[in-house]
């Protein structure tokens, strides 16, 4: 496996593996990645010292792990939620629902995948770079179905995912009104991007 | 002035006051606000430790100044730029393409703004409930003018700000293709959300 990281085989190795993972998250929420020292995440796991090294050579190499394992969480979710649901207009309806509630659920997720920007900014555009273009490869086949207008999809992902990220962020931290009901949230504003803001 | 900075009368001591900003502005964006010491900062600025404290009482009276320094001189250079353009859509266009050249032009600000949200949530907060409630204003008449449909002018701005912020990451990080005209990517943008995305 890439980035050094020993992915254990044993069940007890598993269940600690797991309760630095779960211990990290908690404090990278808490107090940020810079301010989390090894000795933090061991106290707090409970664990001695070195069982951090048996599975982790660095913080940084943890902290990529939880990155990754973000990214596919939230794809699957993704992916899972609309897989049932027919039309590219309410995939994508479904989608961001999912995405916001998803954010309610892990309110640490944006804290931690937005720090990469400060940790290292290649992973930062990793991280948008591949969710757009695994966004766009979706989006393709609804333009040959005839179900979206001819439009540039690399544009329309950074678009989509703004307005997901803009809006979750809304209810998140609950700017402004109206973000108790996740779903009427979404249906207005994929009621908006449908119609159209602005008139002739 | 609140938080507690001393702005200076005389001419030397603003271009002490401006040489203190400009160096840490320059430090937030290569180390980031943690890593930032005091001491970095007046021995990058070349000037002697207590100098700092003359016009600030601490690192985060100082970052809440450039933070609020950022935010007046996007709002003022934003609100110039559309002053003279007429029409509610081709503003929104200006403003845009004002927004990401801006970014460009500052490859700092996204840095500095957004780490906010590590340093004091409630900053990151208060920055982008703000900037939503400004913009919610600008666009109410243009509804009573009917340039624009009867929309939520809340979550208008929240995806309005969704797209700039997005749209102008991609051309800051060059994500993707095409991130050499910003004219042209804002116009295609633009023309993507007048003309709508799914069909019927």
């Amino acid at each position: 496996m890439e980035n050094n990281i020993k992915i254990p085989k044993t069940r007890n190795g598993r269940a600690t593996f797991n309760l630095i993972v779960d211990t990290t998250i908690d404090l990278f929420y808490k107090k940020g990645y810079f301010k989390t020292k090894i000795k933090d995440i061991t106290d707090s796991a409970g664990i001695a010292a070195g069982t951090f090294y048996l599975y982790f050579p660095n913080k940084l190499s943890l902290y990529k792990y939880i990155l990754m394992q973000f990214q596919h969480d939230i794809r699957r979710t993704i992916a899972e939620s609309v897989s049932n649901v027919k039309g590219r207009f309410e995939k994508e309806k479904e989608g961001i629902k999912t995405f916001i509630q998803y954010s309610l659920d892990n309110p640490h997720a944006y804290n931690i995948i937005w720090e990469s920007l400060y940790i290292d900014k290649k992973l930062f555009i990793d991280y948008y770079d591949g969710f757009a273009k695994r966004y766009e490869r979706g989006l393709n086949p609804s333009i040959k179905d005839g179900e979206m207008h001819d439009v540039d999809t690399e544009l329309v992902s950074y678009i989509l995912m703004g307005v997901a990220n803009f809006i979750g962020l809304k209810v998140l931290l609950d700017l402004g009104k109206n973000n108790d009901d996740i779903d009427e949230v979404v249906e207005q504003v994929m009621s908006i991007i449908k119609t159209g803001i602005f008139k002739d």
